[in-house]
């Protein structure tokens, strides 16, 4: 199974994998694919550093990408205190009285000390540009809608690749005219920020808007090899997987957020405002209820709501309670049975893939 | 593009059509698919035996199908006018204010006789099977999950395929408990009563549930040859298509209808609980959004919100204005944009199925 993405961005299998760490990251790679490090997790520029010279050194030529959140425009910033001056009180007082209401202790004096999550910043967004292209990715992502100009600009006279991620086809269509050259066609059931069209109606539809020069990665379901062919049949050029990364054994998981992922099923996630103030896919449980009640306030503007779940999120993490876990991730997450090696994950896509491409031939 | 359940319906292409229309149905069956007829909008069962008579002779031992609507659990049950009552005046009032509001004027006195639609009730449904068995349908398929037990022994003894639709996997394993056949299993894309998970999803994991001798058709999001060919990758046997046919040329639609269906893009539909008191997915128009106001109360339970807004629907496609037309329809009304006869849109389907395998087997 090759498609001309393979030779796009130095790959052996057309299958593009998304993920918060970089061990994971570099094991897909190493694997054929192209790991992807999503960026917004680090605060710290320089931690950014040191993880990507990690993974230029570990994939010593292999290509990789990076994924940086920059929302299209430039929302409103400031210093974590002053827009924490925005929150409402009463927003800060439902997070208090439901992390009491579920059992959910505060964190210990060492973990309290924690700032959050700044990368929807875009500030910050901007300081992981600047870092990744002192560095050798081979593609440069952002997972809301088109990088802006000077960074498209940036990225093409450092030779990088250029992907964003469209829910429906006129986004794609305005990320071309923006310059972008890969779209990430991302249907309703993928885990995190997405849009509500299912993925077996968007793919054809965003590789019929952006016409046959432009490759489309379809993400959004996509978590076995059945997939992967049912998606090259739409049209697209490979897949774009995140949520199956987390049920590997290199993903440094807690053993509660592990317990959630292999017992949840499909219908054990839910699209909601309250990650980030935009609608995204979270596993459904305890705290994605709570936000449904009645009396709960309505969710705030990205990055108010961020900050203000941020604390709570670390909480509910620590707590070691798998009903609670606060976690982005597709409806796949029914097929996430077993922990598994990432090149183990990748082994059994590819040949699963290519045993239904057998078997359509056939037909 | 042929499967097995090809020989099994003695069909040309694995391709089931459902539609309303004795029309749509005959012209599927003529092209080598197979037609099945929605019979909900038959309140007289001399209606549908006239109409199962026509198809019979215009289809002269083709295979054709029909689709009775009957919930698993008897529900509420009575005469409209008994049943009338069991609506609170509030909703009524709504209702009168909210076509006031969009400028849909009352029916003349000839259309305000019309009963409403009475297929919903388990009773109406029963009268259908009665009929249905009398005639010559090769399949008998519940859109609201497994036929009752009398219904499938019935339908068998008669030498009838007996299909069911499921939105997950649970529900496709107690389908075949039951003694269903055949699992049409229904993404989120769907038009009409419909689930949450999408069909990338969804398709796969009801054919691992339902293990390799149970076919499963795929349906939500079907609307090209690509998709058909995704279904079939998905391990689907074949697809279930609905929403397409409404814009054909045998589809007999209202000029409001046809222009709604024409302009809509696959963003324009929404999955709301007020066609019938279960969620199903229908066009968003100015009707649908009236009910998200704050204002709006809160939904019926089947058969009651039909009984509720059915008079309401025949004045809103009376009103000949398409930002009002009371549509079931799935995301794939994105790619309804000419009215076509059913045999072209037949053919482009199987000829891009078959271009798509041919495609997929040179990766």
């Amino acid at each position: 199974m090759r498609t001309d993405l393979c030779e796009r961005l130095g790959i052996d299998v057309p299958i593009v994998g998304f993920s918060p760490s970089e061990h994971v990251v570099a094991a897909i790679s190493r694997a054929g694919g192209l790991g992807v490090l999503g960026c917004v997790r680090f605060n710290d520029a320089d931690e950014l550093d040191r993880v990507l010279t990690w993974l230029d050194t570990e994939l010593d030529g292999r290509p990789y990408g990076v994924d940086i959140v920059m929302p299209g425009r430039v929302p409103t910033e400031g210093t974590p205190a002053d827009l924490g001056r925005l929150i409402p009180d009463g927003h800060r007082e439902f997070v208090e009285r439901t992390l009491l209401r579920l059992g959910v202790p505060p964190l210990g004096v060492d973990e309290s000390r924690r700032a959050g999550v700044l990368g929807w910043l875009h500030s910050v967004a901007r300081t992981h540009v600047e870092v990744a292209l002192t560095h050798g990715p081979r593609l440069i992502a952002n997972a809301l809608g088109p990088p802006p100009p000077d960074v498209i600009a940036q990225a093409k006279s450092h030779g990088l690749v250029v992907a964003a991620l469209a829910g429906r086809a006129d986004h794609a269509r305005s990320h071309l005219a923006g310059g972008v050259d890969i779209v990430v066609a991302q249907g309703y059931e993928a885990g995190g920020h997405t849009g509500e069209i299912g993925s077996m109606v968007l793919v054809p539809e965003v590789v019929d808007a952006v016409g046959p020069d432009v490759p489309v990665l379809a993400a959004g379901g996509i978590g076995s090899g059945r997939q992967i062919a049912a998606a090259l049949a739409l049209g697209a050029r490979g897949v774009w997987m995140g949520s199956v990364w987390l049920g590997t054994a290199e993903y440094q998981s807690t053993p509660a957020l592990r317990d959630a992922l292999l017992q949840a099923g499909s219908s054990d996630t839910v699209r909601t405002r309250i990650y980030t103030g935009k609608p995204a896919r979270l596993l459904r449980n305890r705290w994605t209820s709570a936000w449904e009640d009645p009396e709960a306030p309505k969710t705030l503007p990205m990055p108010l709501q961020n900050l203000l779940v941020s604390p709570a999120h670390d909480r509910l993490m620590e707590s070691g309670d798998p009903s609670v876990v606060p976690m982005p991730v597709g409806q796949i997450v029914g097929r996430m049975n077993a922990v598994r090696p990432v090149a183990e994950v990748m082994s059994e896509l590819v040949t699963e893939a290519d045993e239904t491409l057998a078997r359509l031939a056939k037909l």
